[in-house]
């Protein structure tokens, strides 16, 4: 089933109206009529919709009386990753929306090689926005993903968290494979875990340096090296397993 | 460091012959010199190699006497796609390369609306099998992972297996959050995980009996909707997670 978001809150039952693309999309392409049931996501709620009324412009809905359950992981977990060449940035926004990240920021890092002019800074984020919401529609999320850029990661260090994580090369070369579980075990009922990634030559060692004294654990992905574009995926991945699968005797995964 | 694979078996200490692309990767592309080195994996061992002749066509090294530490899965898993659209059957070979899969397999499936001409079929296994290599060889894998095309389910069936998985939208929808990490704790010492993915449009239920019939268990892949190119990558990490990263109390991961 078709879902959208809106930006009002509306309460369980009551009525609500769709105007812009939403309302476009239902009438247009998917050709809905009164009576046909939709998603509708309000306030990181999702509720079954029956449509009451078409206008030109605007949609008028009815809410269920009770949500849907919510697909959402039990904590925020922010991807935070060096400025990225080509479509790499879309690819992370688009497949790490699917595996449940709550946002993304996007930092110049020393070793980048790829840099966003200014100018076009605003474009690139209503890009990246719009690519958040259409894979947040398809992956039935009730969170809308945040996008935003930073100038570098002085600013990074700024953004409030409860846990953070860095993807850094050399501690899984050294074997590193403990300090994404032990994280992940610690964070409860909603905290926020931000995980760094560098960009493809990696992070300078000043950088890691800067991100362990605020707090960041260096936190090896397995043993085989993955491009800066697949690590947040495995992140985003490993965090599901061990937050939302049964049987690995974690103790989140069982509440 | 560039790592190259080469088909024949190469003693550890012993000299081998590197030749075709390799050849031409070492001398145009990296600029080697004699006393440079190299990774070399001959029968799924790597060794640092130091180059010890180049001629035009042909470069010789002498491999290292002890290999290099393994960065693969304890166990082999094989992803089986119904064939896809247009570059995702690229991307899932890249990636799940770099996520450690054994093997990837493509089948046509009833609901799959991709179609892949039996004459270009051939083309198609050259392009993915160099994807295959290329994505091996930037993760530092010590394995080659094969690329099959297979007529259909009835086919990929027949395939030799220990345990079997398949990814049903229709399990997740219920809640099964457990028969992965079941699956994932029956397998030992190298044995092979077929796991199993449809279409865009989903597995018809006749296919998911009849994989059921053939031992694969319907397992859930966290409660967000993966599209058919992100849900191998998922399941990828879920496995590197519980095999290889260590704290989840999970007994393969500890050993």
């Amino acid at each position: 089933m078709q879902r959208y978001f809106i930006s009002t809150t509306i309460a369980a039952g009551a009525q609500a109206e769709l105007t812009g693309e939403a309302a476009h999309h239902i009438q247009r392409v998917m050709r809905g009529q009164v009576g046909d049931e939709v998603e509708v996501v309000t306030d990181q709620q999702a509720y079954r919709s029956k449509i009451v009324a078409l206008q030109p412009d605007q949609v008028s809905v009815r809410l269920a009386a009770t949500p849907l359950p919510s697909p959402e992981m039990p904590n925020q977990v922010i991807i935070a990753c060096s400025i990225a060449k080509k479509d790499k940035a879309d690819w992370i926004v688009q497949k790490g929306t699917e595996l449940g990240a709550s946002g993304f920021t996007f930092f110049s890092s020393q070793y980048g090689v790829a840099k966003w002019e200014p100018k076009r800074q605003d474009k690139k984020l209503v890009r990246l926005r719009k690519i958040a919401l259409e894979a947040a529609r398809q992956s039935h999320r009730n969170q809308l993903p945040t996008v935003t850029i930073l100038p570098d990661l002085t600013a990074l260090l700024q953004v409030p968290k409860d846990y953070g994580v860095v993807a850094y090369e050399e501690s899984a070369k050294q074997g590193e494979a403990a300090a994404l579980v032990t994280t992940a075990q610690q964070l409860v009922g909603g905290q926020t875990l931000i995980a760094v990634f560098g960009p493809e030559g990696g992070l300078a060692p000043k950088e890691v340096e800067q991100l362990k004294a605020a707090g960041f654990m260096a936190a090896g992905l397995g043993p085989r090296i993955l491009r800066a574009e697949t690590a947040p995926l495995y992140l985003l991945s490993a965090l599901s397993t061990l937050w939302e699968l049964r049987g690995a005797n974690f103790k989140n995964a069982e509440a």
